[in-house]
């Protein structure tokens, strides 16, 4: 059988992570799978890229079989990489994950596995981002089942422009999921803490910690999704444009501040 | 005089950056201002933030005066533990920047100094980002002056909901600039080429580089108003929510792939 399908997988919790080996499994089925990810954890790294220093791309082997290429840089500079020299063009979908933790909320705009679906987007390629949302011992399976189903409706369909898919998948048994829900990004804020501590030469650090602070328990939000057996899918752009804040700022009639600023330089 | 309003100032070029320097200079002129920026270049990070790795915090002395305190992480973190530690409070307002280099279209993504400035709106902070969109010599004087007097504006009227302003400041003398325009984020991409060499053992690398592609041409977007010679500030926010998309993905009906789910796993 001819696969018809060029499939991009990627990540952040690095080419040797659980949970994209089960992705990849199961996209095989449906389309030549290629896999471009960061050589190691790249978590947290929001839309980094490397410019100043240079990128390295290792072939990278499991359980003795070749697996796919593993970049000294963060997930975005992986699609990059991979799309203009691994492949040479843009695959017909790319799949980010799965990540190991929760991407719902403002962990969205942290998130590496997002960071590297967004970047496949900017380019024109229709993109998933997947997470597993718990931090416990993983059993990626479904997620990856649910990811292969997925792809192939977007395949079948495609994304409305300049959008991609944010899916979150709760970890429980199968049977409990209640269903797929379509969401909105929550509103959310960290309570940061730093925990200050002493490194043997009694000097200083911190380490950040904190609480995520749920602002918004609206049905229609990923986290609250999650939360109620949900999956949650969002779709995101990469436009932050505050278009309703567009007249606000307008009406400040700011052309003034210029005039304002020679005035001063005199 | 006593001063009203306790300003913090970030940035990614770094703490012993000439932009930061410009701007804290004028903005003392308006309130009391604590800088806590990177101890160095953090460039094109994105929301980078660490947490897997201890964050220190050194005071900075520029000219023998005290200055600020450089922190060795992000810009992102750089403001979370501004907040968090150095002031212990929210101040009135963060300015991030001046940037040396553009931050309009595509590139606000990727842009640490607009990063400072989501992270302090996240946490309820009046915030802009200011970037000098040149990469030549720079003359931030200009800029650091208007960054002053919109900085006044904010403070006096506040800003948007989950909004923060990125403003763009073309490098030319102040009497060519032709006013200020209010703009949207311009559609445009990386048409990205990688540059591959060998290193002295003879292995291959590679360096990032590349052309932006503008995609929208429209007077109202960020690139084509400096292009013109204004000075463009965009309202931004960081829900990333595509809402027009949702009622395209609802119509989907992707729960029937959860069952479709359930069916192969038998």
């Amino acid at each position: 059988m001819k696969k018809k399908y060029t499939i991009m997988v990627s990540n952040d919790d690095g080419i040797d992570a659980p949970g994209i080996y089960a992705l990849v499994q199961e996209l095989k089925k449906i389309g030549n799978v290629v896999v471009v990810a960061p050589d190691e954890q790249r978590s947290a790294v929001g839309h980094a890229i490397t410019m100043n220093y240079p990128l390295r791309v290792k072939k990278f082997y499991k359980y003795e079989k070749f697996f796919g290429y593993g970049v000294e840089g963060t997930p975005a500079d992986s699609v990059k990489i991979g799309v203009r020299t691994v492949l040479g063009k843009n695959p017909d979908l790319l799949v980010s994950g799965i990540n190991h933790g929760s991407n719902t909320a403002i962990n969205i705009l942290y998130s590496g596995t997002v960071s590297a679906a967004t970047e496949g987007r900017i380019l024109g390629i229709p993109s998933i981002a997947v997470s597993l949302t718990t931090y416990d011992e993983p059993d990626f399976r479904f997620a990856a089942k649910f990811s292969r189903l997925l792809a192939q409706e977007v395949l079948k369909k495609g994304l409305p422009e300049d959008t991609l898919l944010n899916v979150n998948i709760p970890p429980i048994p199968e049977r409990e999921i209640r269903g797929v829900r379509i969401t909105r990004q929550g509103k959310s804020k960290w309570d940061d803490t730093f925990d200050v501590r002493r490194d043997p030469n009694n000097k200083e650090y911190y380490w950040l910690t904190g609480k995520l602070e749920v602002l918004d328990t609206s049905e229609e939000t990923d986290y609250i999704a999650i939360r109620q057996k949900y999956i949650s899918i969002t779709p995101i752009h990469f436009d932050l444009t505050a278009y309703d804040a567009l007249p606000v700022i307008r009406s400040w009639n700011l052309s003034k501040l210029h005039t304002a600023g020679k005035r001063l330089k005199k």
